[in-house]
């Protein structure tokens, strides 16, 4: 599909690569006066005064974190710019710049591309990211994405994985599972259209949960959400690879266990019927299926009541002693132990 | 030969990613006060006052950058470094950390990884750079490595791509061409092997131009040089596209034309007796080979005196008007329009 059969595409190796980069980068806007210099030099040069600088990098490989078959590329910029501001805002921080390298083979023509940084710009815009520097090479396969984002944050303001206390409350931002059950959505359909390419994929009931696998959007908000609130996490974490994992990333950095209420996992209502059309449990998928960008983080008891009633954000437990062990609470009351494949900690239940 | 079949080796898929990076990162030295928080969180923590900062990325790809039949992997994880930190002496600046991303197919054991960082990590003391993050992953096919620099510099000391003036003098550091010979050397001794597999290769009369192939070092000194000289350049770049390549990038930023004299081109003794034995003319491969990893750089005629006689300086030309055009100046006084292509351009003679 991607492949170059339309004479009237542009092939990469025609263009070169410094018109190539020109020509991807021509349209880029810069939003912060701390970015003296973008991209055009050997490094960018960035200024930044009174500030800790926060950086972060992500690689995005296809086959391997996204299929092309269901992933358009405008998405997949978009998403891989996603992936990494969600690293910055989960140490509370301000994301402000960002590099993009790419390893792309001949197969793609230039229009591709194009497509792909219409999201990467897309990203940069609407969360007033600059796009300052990057690398774009051949690969001998597939696409590559790399991008290092680079964040600000006042010392006092930045939260590490290592601060979590016995006794704070352990606190999620939005739903979970929706993105993975997207996936699961979208390869559905794609085994459909294989038997029968005729089909008409009816995709009405899952909006939601396609939407949060190819759009996700990093909790920019919640930092600022934070801020206005005057809440200060004593630890926070982005959630990639599910509830689960991170929960234990959490507790093993801080040094401390913790008690999760299965009956507390935020989950919208297109996962718990998905769920059930797949015959999956939606716990396990909260758990595990990863994916959600949201945000984890641990807050002091005294904080409660400024958080209490807010849509965004949902208390799902709390921190224990470290001896006390990392524990799901189940809605029979039972206690079992969360393991990094909190998957397999389900199925052996 | 990197594939896992010795079954003492441990694969990755074994090991997990998060037992990976711990392996691989736990012997990491931190240089820098103003590295607050490495390995570990969402992003790496730095903290920079009244200094401007530098940022650069690279991405380098298995079968396009380099070719592990001749590239130990140690080499390249240390070449992959200074790809990066010439990029930021380059701006005249100090690098101060790095994030580096690997993506790895599984058909590579653990102990391939190990070598890789040996590199990386050897190169980190080597120049006192700290590695503050990364990300690792599998891939479909091969190896690549993405790694982004982190530098600092007083605003008043970096040094653009775009300040060379008319009559300005056109420096370049060390010597020409001597890394794109070394690949050759290699190249020729691996279909002799494949032809041969007993024989044994002599490669005594090329050692200086593999070591400069297979392991480069980022001009830090040159920097330093220049400071205790008490010279800022107008302008300066690193030539890893080859010399060519790299003054029209100067003079296109800059806006100006220039005269680069063939006689004053610098060059290796190993440089001119194996273009002699190869067949090649060591003008194009200077102008043309790339990945030296020197820097080009104008000063004004006032500052001439400071650098005159120093041995890791070479003035090759001049700075003209950019009407003028941008010329090669031949042993036999012919003008020849520099292009991208230098090697093309030869061939046109």
């Amino acid at each position: 599909m991607l492949e170059n059969k339309n004479q009237s595409q542009t092939t990469l190796s025609d263009l070169g690569e410094f018109k190539l980069i020109e020509h991807l980068t021509n349209q880029i806007k810069i939003h912060h006066k701390s970015t003296i210099k973008g991209v055009g030099d050997d490094c960018a040069v960035l200024e930044i005064k009174n500030k800790q600088i926060l950086v972060t990098t992500d690689l995005l490989v296809e086959g391997v974190h996204f299929d092309l078959s269901y992933m358009p590329l405008k998405h997949l910029g978009y998403k891989a710019v996603m992936v990494n501001l969600s690293d910055v805002y989960a140490m509370n921080g301000e994301a402000k710049q960002i590099t993009v390298s790419i390893a792309v083979s001949n197969r793609f023509p230039l229009e591709a591309l194009e497509e792909l940084y219409a999201g990467i710009h897309l990203a940069c815009a609407t969360y007033q990211v600059d796009l300052v520097g990057g690398d774009t090479t051949s690969s001998t396969k597939g696409i590559l994405i790399s991008i290092t984002a680079i964040g600000e944050a006042n010392k006092e303001d930045i939260v590490y994985r290592d601060g979590a206390k016995p006794s704070d409350l352990l606190v999620v931002t939005g739903d979970l599972g929706a993105a993975y059950l997207g996936l699961q959505v979208l390869e559905r359909e794609k085994q459909v259209f294989e038997v029968n390419p005729n089909s008409q994929p009816d995709l009405e009931n899952y909006t939601y949960l396609i939407e949060r696998h190819l759009k996700p959007e990093a909790r920019k908000d919640v930092v600022k959400l934070l801020k206005d609130l005057k809440v200060k996490p004593t630890s926070m974490i982005d959630i990639s690879d599910g509830l689960s994992s991170e929960i234990l990333h959490l507790c093993r950095q801080s040094k401390v266990g913790c008690n999760l209420y299965e009956d507390k996992i935020p989950l919208d209502q297109q996962v718990i019927t998905t769920c059930e059309e797949f015959n999956m449990d939606s716990t396990t998928i909260a758990l595990s299926g990863g994916e959600d960008y949201e945000l984890l983080f641990t807050i002091s008891q005294d904080d409660y009541p400024k958080i209490k009633g807010n849509p965004n954000l949902t208390v799902i437990g709390h921190i224990t002693e470290k001896e006390e062990g990392k524990y799901l609470i189940t809605r029979g009351n039972q206690k079992i132990e969360l393991t990094a494949q909190g998957w397999n900690a389900m199925k052996e239940e």
